[in-house]
């Protein structure tokens, strides 16, 4: 109960920081209904998400359900629950949402009479595309794709996105490999029954650049605001010694922050590398920060030496620029580059995931803008913000034959709709400057509290909007929470 | 050139048989705006597909595109192109327009304004669903839960189906290992970095029920139509050697079909089980059929007992109702009834792959519901026609924890609200009756072909309107589907 106690401390800051915050979301704003502010009517759960809870949990496990909410009465940043609660959201459906609810813009998509066939006719992407597909393609994702990555594929989700730009990689390197060489019978043959070609003697290997979870410390999405909404409170899921817990938001794909995600499923053994843990604040530990990411960087070039004394290749090396559901991390652009350097040196192809970091949240469309490169990668995955999954990549790595990378939709025009207006909303309205702004008070508020709450406030970090600190453990960041959330209900 | 004579000599009789199966579809929509017939003025494709296919491979590879589409312009049966051709659509998105191009109904849905909102604010359905979601999964997908599985998860897509039921499957047996046993740290800690634990000395499989391609024959969509469109013209890649093909319909996970699917891609050592190559006709080969279902029974129990002889023990069985993308594949319903006994017999999870069959073209909604059985599985996957992705489970493989099975969107509740509507219209225009008489006419017609002209079809099999055959060689195929389709253009 301590932690109760401490929380208790915070909310009266956290009260005040949020009117700051608000008042410069209202400005950029000004031309769209929103709503004046957070309004509390029950504690969150309320009693009618309590009920449609428990109904749902008789048709499939709603453990992990915050609330059931309302979305035609929410608005722009404010998500409306089935209780009346009125909450400034800053997690935004799992970092999905990308420029608030029933925005106006969007509203008008769906009311042109143009756009209704889109909905309802979903096509098979790959073998019967609507007239309209190369120009959405070129309005929507082709607009914003990454330095030298003009080539595109759309997929219904990241999971989808990550593993068929692996499969990509892997298709890429073995092409080299193979050299000039044509695919022999007896690899054919042998892929078909699950089985390695005895040509193919190694074995191909992504490595994901990661941290594993430790035990001591709990990430907290920034619930800086007074009525915080989607919170980080998912539950460690009951499972006994489970506490490796260091998340924010959730990209399935090769995922290595929890254990619950992993246990029992089968899995290919592909190296794990690991990922600075850096000390904050950075000023204070600039020395540290430099050794930590330099032994990261000799530890993932090391494994790549040493796998492939074992006749084990690595194809490519998977990053996110901030390590979401990990727990977000950090590292420097500097460890970035290098890293890209590594990959370049040794034939890997390097796969940067921004499917939680894509779309603007860093104050950059895409978080490997900051790194200031002009390869910055040979594969970029998307989805969540984009409204469609998906990926951009080199020309090098295009499949030399069609159906190689396919699948009945390959993603849904429609969103691709979505995405062109999300695009122009975003120009129009400046959010790029937006998150990088906003960011700079987020953050203010975050170090003030840091020195004002050391035992509850630790190692704050962001970039842009895209910020968080460490509690102390996860029942007092789940108190602060609940306390924030539930205050001053009426 | 033999096969291009050949095809003349059937061409004829395509288009009458064409006109009885046209009158019946009229009859059926009579309510329903749809065009009279099929109008052909270019060769498919036109000059304005190929303009477009040549943009489009500028951004990804888009050899396997057949045509561009005026969806706007379809409408029912009919897929207009964007030359302006209309053609009669039996192949319907790769099998995943449930009820035809811009039905009215349909319509009604996107125009109504309490749908809005589902269609610009996508939620994390796991964690924040909407008001409405759990009305709407009940007037959906569980008002056609297969027997004896109420739990339902919805996905974005039917791989992401297909691999979160194999999870799925994975957590219940282990569990079932597991028995009172607590999961312990160690097993925790092992599947963090991709190893199996120490404890858990078994790996566990699933075996798929399949066929490899032979070379020799190839299957055909029923282009039964003068005008068939979305033909099953998928090329053969272009890679040496590879004439492994018979394909209708793209079910990504778990193919056996084709190589170029798997070449170059890491794959589990699942093991895979003979499916049975029926001879046609069915009456002239009974006693053949039987010996040839017994010898694949015992064949896929053979595999699972000698599996666990190496302690590799097989969690599941996968099965279609009928083979698609490996060539429409069909057995007897007592072959499948005698598979899932023995599913059952060695403690294995039987999953259902309804992602093709699934939505009602065999005449009944459900495929392996013309099993006839109580207990027909644990697990039915779904997505295409259900417009959503997803499966159906037995309560007993309800996972333990949340989590387990989770992703951001975890489907897309405007595609459930469309589903509702799409079963609204099966139920009031009769539908599943439709397939079964329409399938009689389709089947009828392939079995005048057959008899009429045995040097180009052969193998004639179907249910309800899910019918094909085969023809001698893929040159024969591609060459039979253009000339239909371009004949008498105007």
């Amino acid at each position: 109960m301590a932690s109760l106690f401490l929380c208790r401390q915070l909310t009266p800051a956290l009260q005040h920081n949020t009117r700051s915050l608000l008042s410069f979301h209202r400005y950029i704003h000004q031309n769209v209904y929103e709503y004046d502010g957070p309004v509390m009517k029950t504690e969150v759960p309320g009693p009618r998400s309590r009920e449609l809870i428990r109904q749902l949990n008789t048709m499939q496990n709603a453990d992990a359900v915050n609330f059931f909410c309302d979305y035609e009465e929410s608005r722009g940043n404010y998500l409306v629950d089935v209780d009346g609660n009125r909450m400034l959201d800053l997690y935004s459906q799992i970092s999905s949402i990308p420029i608030g609810y029933n925005h106006p813009a969007l509203v008008k998509v769906l009311q042109k009479p143009q756009n209704l066939s889109a909905f309802i006719n979903r096509p098979a992407l790959g073998i019967l595309p609507p007239d309209d597909f190369n120009v959405n393609l070129k309005e929507s994702l082709l607009s914003i794709s990454p330095k030298g990555l003009q080539q595109v594929m759309t997929m219904s989700c990241g999971s989808c996105s990550n593993e068929n730009a692996f499969k990509l990689i892997f298709m890429w390197f073995r092409k080299k490999e193979r050299g000039l060489n044509m695919v022999t019978q007896e690899e054919l043959d042998s892929c078909m029954i699950n089985k390695r070609s005895a040509l193919d003697g190694s074995i191909k290997l992504v490595a994901k650049v990661t941290r594993l979870a430790s035990c001591k410390q709990e990430a907290i999405t920034p619930v800086l605001t007074r009525r915080a909404s989607n919170d980080t409170s998912f539950p460690d899921a009951g499972l006994t010694g489970s506490k490796a817990a260091r998340y924010m938001v959730g990209c399935l794909a090769t995922t290595h922050s929890k254990a619950i995600h992993k246990l029992d499923i089968p899995s290919f053994d592909w190296p794990i590398a690991p990922f600075p843990k850096l000390k904050y604040p950075l000023e204070q530990f600039v020395k540290e920060n430099k050794d930590e990411e330099a032994r990261c960087l000799e530890e993932v070039e090391d494994l790549i030496v040493k796998c492939r004394e074992k006749n084990k290749i690595v194809a490519g090396i998977v990053i996110e620029p901030i390590q979401s559901e990990g727990g977000d991390n950090h590292a420097s652009d500097d460890f970035f580059r290098k890293l890209r350097a590594i990959a370049i040196k040794h034939g890997c192809a390097f796969l940067v995931d921004e499917v939680q970091t894509g779309g603007g949240a860093t104050g950059k469309f895409w978080a490997h803008e900051h790194w200031g490169m002009d390869n910055p990668a040979e594969v970029v995955t998307f989805s969540k913000k984009m409204m469609t999954g998906g990926f951009f990549h080199k020309d090098e790595l295009r499949p030399d034959a069609p159906y190689r990378i396919f699948n009945t939709w390959l993603g849904d025009p429609s969103k691709n709709i979505l995405l062109t207006e999300v695009l122009n909303v975003i120009k129009q309205e400046d959010l790029l400057n937006n998150a990088v702004h906003a960011g700079k008070i987020l953050m203010d508020g975050l170090l003030d509290f840091q020195v004002r709450y050391p035992h509850l406030v630790s190692r704050v970090r962001g970039r842009g909007t895209f910020c968080s600190f460490d509690t102390p453990d996860d029942v007092t960041r789940t108190n602060l929470i609940s306390q924030t959330r539930n205050k001053d209900q009426k």
